[in-house]
């Protein structure tokens, strides 16, 4: 089963979240588990935010990017494609809302899980949480959106 | 003038955000500007979204550590104290809130520019801009809270 990532179109497969082709970013994958869809991550060491605790920016990255992903994967299975087709759907990232619940463990591999809330036009909802040794540390919530032509990148027909 | 960041007590100095001691982090300095805080901060080629832009989780994680240094800073000016007396004011995340209106050009130097909303007891509300080329491309707001003591960090007295 290849995750949601591996089938952005070249053209947009760079992002340092979930770029496959950035050998310098986090290159998340995301899976469909049932109505859900996860991704799993190690954050490392220097991910601090301080001594053991993983930092907030990259739970915010973490909860975008496997929304985003997300809503592209729910946005096929509405139209009852599969991610291979053409022509495909790309999304960015309209608002993102972290809820920093708990501190999160650097150390724990983390969970993030995602449920499509809405699908309306060109927007997707995304509510996300963050779990680290079974224990939910943050709740995110992303509108995403088609990405607009103002981008400048012709997507492949 | 130092920046905010270069008073953190040296065990909370390694934020991946903001801490001076974390060598592979984003180390950013923020500075008051009259009553607003200002950072100034250049992405690397590879913090793209796509190329030509730069990619959701960092604007979000400038906003978050921009936004907390700032709480700091106001937390001391409330109470008339210079940043380098004891005991000091140190920040977490309680939520964080993005809105991306435009997409940020990856070559741009960013300004991000926060305004204290709100000090409520230990929180304090700050919303910042990201601006490129004179444009804003992201508004942010960050509720910010005095760090409990389930981070088990001893500080400084």
């Amino acid at each position: 089963m290849n995750a949601f990532q591996e089938y952005y179109p070249e053209n947009v497969a760079h992002c340092f979240g979930c770029g496959r082709l950035n050998s310098d970013g986090h290159q998340i994958k995301t899976f469909w588990d049932g109505d859900e869809t996860v991704t799993h991550f190690q954050p490392l060491p220097f991910h601090m935010a301080m001594p053991g605790f993983t930092y907030g920016g990259l739970i915010a990255s973490l909860i975008d990017c496997h929304s985003t992903g997300t809503a592209a994967a729910a946005m096929y299975r509405s139209e009852d494609r599969a991610m291979d087709t053409l022509p495909p759907f790309r999304f960015v990232t309209g608002s993102l809302r972290v809820d920093y619940l708990k501190p999160t463990p650097l150390a724990a591999l983390l969970e993030i899980r995602g449920t499509v809330k809405e699908i309306k036009g060109r927007k997707v909802i995304v509510t996300t949480t963050v779990t680290a040794d079974g224990v939910i540390t943050a709740r995110g919530e992303v509108v995403a959106v088609q990405m607009p032509d103002s981008f400048g990148i012709a997507m492949p027909a």
